[in-house]
This record gives C-alpha cells, structure tokens and sequence, in this order.
C-alpha cells in the first residue's frame, strides 16, 4: 500500500497540553510518525510518497472562511496581544451565554473556535494542519485513480475539527475534506468510517444534515469518553441527513468480540448504503496500553480489523487520526494496513 | 455602613489561574479583602460582622440541584481520577456539541459545568462559595431590618455563575441569592445594578425571563471583554423578562463622564420601575489602572457614583464583585460606600 506523508507535520511541535489541571508536553507528539513510518519501512508495506500542494480550495469546501482565516492568523494574533504561553483558550460560548458574534480581542475569538482547550495553538501549526490536508487529498488522488487503497499519514488529526471548530488536537478536518473530494469528482455516496477511540464528532456535525456521506463511528461512550458532549446513539442524522449518521457508542473496558461485533454492523451498513468510495478515520487509541482511553484491543486485533475492512469491497482511502501508545502506534497502525493487504 | 465578612474567604485559595497560555497566580487573591477591610477601619466606615449559616435553601433558590452538588464534589472526584493539578476543564457542550447530558467521568462533568477555564477549583473553594453566600444573606438580613444600606464583603465573587454554570472566578452568585431573598420576604420588585467592568453574565441569566428582577449591566463590550459571549445591548430579557434585562456595553477605554452617563440612565430606569429594594453587584475593576480591564475610572470616580446611587433612595445592598489593582481596592471600594453614606 502507497503512503503519502510529509516531515512538514513536526511543524505541529506545541509543547503545552492541558491536562488535569497542568501544562504537559502534547500526547499528540511529532513521534508518532516516526513510529509509524519505521514500521512501514520494516514490512515493506511499499512506498512513501510526498503530498502534491492542494490550496485552499478543497479545504473550504468544509471549512468555513472565518474559521480557516482565524486558523491562519491565530499564533500571530495571540503574540500581537502579549500573551507568554501557547495560545489556550480560557472562555467560550457556554451554554448560558448565546451571543454568536465573533469576538474581536484574541482571547475571545480563540474560545470562538474552540471546542476543547487542551489542543495549544502555536508557531507551525497552521502550516502543518494545512500540510495534513494536502496528505490526505493526495492519498484520495491516489485511489480516485484506481488504486484500490492508499494510507495518508496525516498529522495533526483531524476528525475532531468541526466546519468551524478546532480541538482535541484537530484543526482542519482530513477525512472529510478528502470524503469531499471523492463526492465532487463524481463519487455517488461516500461513507466515512471512524474506528479511532474517540468519536469523530466534527466530521458528524459536517455531514449530520446530508444523505450523500454516510457516517459511521465507534467509539467511547460520550458520558465517559472525550468528546463527551457528542456521539449518543440516538445521534442519526437530521433533515436530509436523517439515518445517515450512525453511533456505536461502547462501554469502559469494551474488549474485541464487542468493538468487531459493531464493526460488523457498520461494514454491513456501508453495503448496503451502496458507498462507492470509503474513508477510514484511522486511530488506534483504542488499544489496550493507550494512556487516555479505555478500549481493550490487542495488537493482533488491528490485524484483524484490517482484513475485515478490505472485506466491504470498497476503493479505501485510509486516514491517520489518533493513538497515543507511541511505542506501538506503528505497529498497531501497520497491522491494520497489512491486514487490509492481506485481507 | 454595617459590613459582613468572614475569614472563610481564605479557603478560596486556589493557586493556579489558566491565563494566556501559562499557569499563574490568580488574580483573584486573598489579598484583596485584607485591603478592603484595612481601608474599611482606616476610614471608620462602621462595624464588621461574621455572617450567620443559612444553609442550602436559599442557594438552591437560584442554584439547580445538581450543579450545587457538583460543586460540593468536585474537588475530591478530581483528585480521585488522579489528576494531579487544581481542577480545569479542557472540554465542554461546544456550539457543535449539542448533547445536553451531565456526563459520568468528572472531566466531562466539570466542562458541562463550566463556562470558562482560567477559574481553577481546588480544596476549599466549596467551603468559601457558601460562606460567601452566607455573608450575603447575611448583610441583605440587615437592610431587610430596616437599615438602609450594608455591604456584604463576600469572596468569592459570583456575578458570572448562572444558575448551573460557573466561571470567572464566581461559583454562587452571591447577588442573585440575596436579591431572591428581598423577593422571598415580599419585595414585589428588586433591582440588581453591576457595575463590575466585565458583564454580569451570571446574573442575567437567572433572570431572564422574569421581570420581578431588573437587571442592569454596565460593562466592556463583549466584542472586547469577557465573558463575550453575552451582554449585547440588544438583549433585553425574553418572555416575561422581556424589557427587565438592560445592558449598557461601552467600549475600550471608556472614562468616567461617558460611564456616569449610562449609570444616571440605569438609575432612572430603577426608580421608573419601583424596585423597593437595590442589589449593587460592587465591582472595582473599572479603575484605570486594573491590569485585566479597560475603562479609565479614577479613585475620586468611585466617591461620586457611590453618591449617585445614593439619590436612588432605596434600602441598598452593596455586594463585592471583582477588583484586581490589588493595592488601590480597598480605597476604591470603600470610596464607593462613604459616597453613598455622604450622598
Ligand atoms: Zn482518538
Ligand atoms: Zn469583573
């Protein structure tokens, strides 16, 4: 399998993460690549490959204008107002304040956007979100051509980023921008599969009101796991979007019988929705070492999983999300792409 | 002017602030009160009294159940989860997370709880919230007697807690509390004037949609202060609060003329109304020399207004909000108070 990747992702080198009352250095770190990227190299998984630069274009598609400008500007913004540290949010529109103006003072623009504070903004991170984005598009040109399955080595993640909110180390949102992509060069239906720990709440707050991108997502459940605020199972989809939005929201300690009993249902669902293209958001927190989830799968799981995927039948376009194990995030990670090789 | 203080307030002694992008200091210090009741008997304003217990009934007025609960467990759940700093929320119900559910790991539950985050819970700061109700209740007790004005010098403030949210350093509001006691013990109309730099977001949103209470803000404009996600002038209360909520939003470096000018409107608007009963949320931080805050007041500044309402003519509780020029508070806040005794 083709990975395309970029080293541009160490742009994204924040040093602070908010973390149970304290500044820590990001779980979400620049090794997780190189993990990934060894392992590639010791199966011989095949080559890895540059992105081609993409533009904006593609990424407005999903995002909104103010929001990727605010993206752009952030880090400068926040130094012009004298701030030491990395910009971190420190209030938001909460549920008792519903003025949706956008401030003008950094500070509260900043809480704008955000959706979660532990993600820092910082120098380079606009430019390697942006370099993300152009990864994943140029892994979707590579299967739009015909190539059964490519894996876009994206980092930072992105199935976090809601059209206009950034958070839970997500700014622009990979998987979806690339859906897009595979809709507007002619794709009928796409589905976008979301296997990382976490459930992939800015890619089902972009699609929640369309029929003609399936989303599917297993993951903590929400009243125990980040995001929290987002991913019930009676979240289906609204307007026209109604049943396209499906939640396999699993429980503390769910071991691997579960989790591939949902996946079964959700690879069943892509058939039978007739996807001519799939995107999975790949994470692999979801394994047993991970140090902030609570899934129980082993690496031998991965392998598993990957084979059961290759089974929809499915042009495959795998997306890099999340997995905080990072001795064993390339392992994991290349278990699921191997298994799909295999499958 | 009788005042109410309890040396309580010291278990508010949280000692970290999330303030751009760094851990430091709160500004909202212990310090603060050791000035105001240093200028209190340097300038022989009148006698200081411990408050009296008045328990949960007349927090629970205001406050819902569950986020008093919260708040009473918060700290001990935070350090059950082994986390290792003061408690700060890095999630919350986001305006693309609309799942309206108190979730079960105290992570998720603080951020539902939350509307901002440079406000650390920590030991003790359960204990100082209900003594500072207390001491509250306790000055409003006086002015219910008969005596026409007192201060209740209470710590931690409370203007920004809503009914199930708190933040800016405010977990109970204080003056929500003791203007639904006036209620309570047969006053048809209160009046709650805030005259805090920052909106008295807290406040508005309990009363929103009553008209009982008239709430007046003067305040930075939350295009440039916080909480900026409310205290528009064009939100005047809804149902039936519509036309009982008025906010006057003046912009940066705003002086005293054009502050006094909106503070004679307020004024007028509370006699208009009849309010036979007037809760001053009694915040400092519109001196010129506050180092979060951008109105241009000076000392003498504060002298006059306290005269001004004053002329108001009604039994007035004086309750201590915000302040953070930390050596020029006490001045200033007791300036308030001999204004209205000389008025
Ligand atoms: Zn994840
Ligand atoms: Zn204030």
């Amino acid at each position: 399998m083709r990975t395309v990747h970029t080293e541009r992702h160490r742009l994204r080198a924040s040093q602070t993460e908010l973390y149970g009352g304290e500044l820590v250095r990001p779980f979400e770190c620049p090794e997780r690549v190189e993990h990934i990227l060894a392992r590639i190299a010791e199966v011989g998984l095949g080559p890895v490959e540059e992105p081609r630069a993409f533009g904006l274009d593609p990424v407005l598609r999903i995002h909104e204008a103010g929001f990727v400008q605010f993206l752009e500007t952030a880090w400068a913004d926040w130094r012009a107002a004298g701030y030491k540290g990395e910009a971190i949010p420190t209030s938001w529109p909460s549920r008792r304040m519903p003025r949706m103006v956008v401030p003008d003072e950094i500070d509260g623009r900043i809480g704008y956007y955000a959706l979660a504070g532990e993600t820092s903004i910082s120098g380079g991170t606009w430019e390697a979100a942006q370099a993300a984005a152009d990864v994943a598009l140029s892994a979707q040109a590579i299967v739009a051509g015909g190539t059964r399955a490519a894996f876009a080595l994206c980092r930072p993640p992105g199935h976090h980023a809601a059209q206009d909110m950034y958070g839970g180390y997500c700014f622009l949102n990979n998987a979806a921008i690339a859906a897009q992509a595979f809709r507007d060069q002619g794709a009928a239906r796409v589905a976008i599969l979301d296997v990382d720990f976490h459930h992939g709440n800015g890619t089902q707050a972009i699609f929640y009101d369309r029929a003609d991108v399936l989303f599917l997502s297993l993951h903590g459940d929400p009243q125990f796991a980040f995001p929290y605020y987002l991913g019930g199972a009676d979240e289906t989809g609204e307007g026209p979007g109604e049943g396209f939005n499906v939640n396999y929201a699993l429980p503390p300690g769910c071991d691997f019988a579960r989790w591939s009993a949902a996946l079964d249902d959700a690879c069943a669902r892509i058939k039978a929705y007739g996807a001519e293209a799939l995107v999975v958001s790949l994470g692999v927190d979801t394994f047993e070492k991970d140090p902030i989830s609570f899934f129980k799968l082993g690496s031998d799981d991965f392998t598993r999983y990957g084979a059961r995927i290759e089974k929809v039948g499915l042009p495959t376009l795998f997306v890099m999300e999340g997995g905080y194990a990072v001795a064993e995030v390339g392992i994991n990670t290349v278990n699921v792409l191997s298994g799909f090789e295999g499958g």
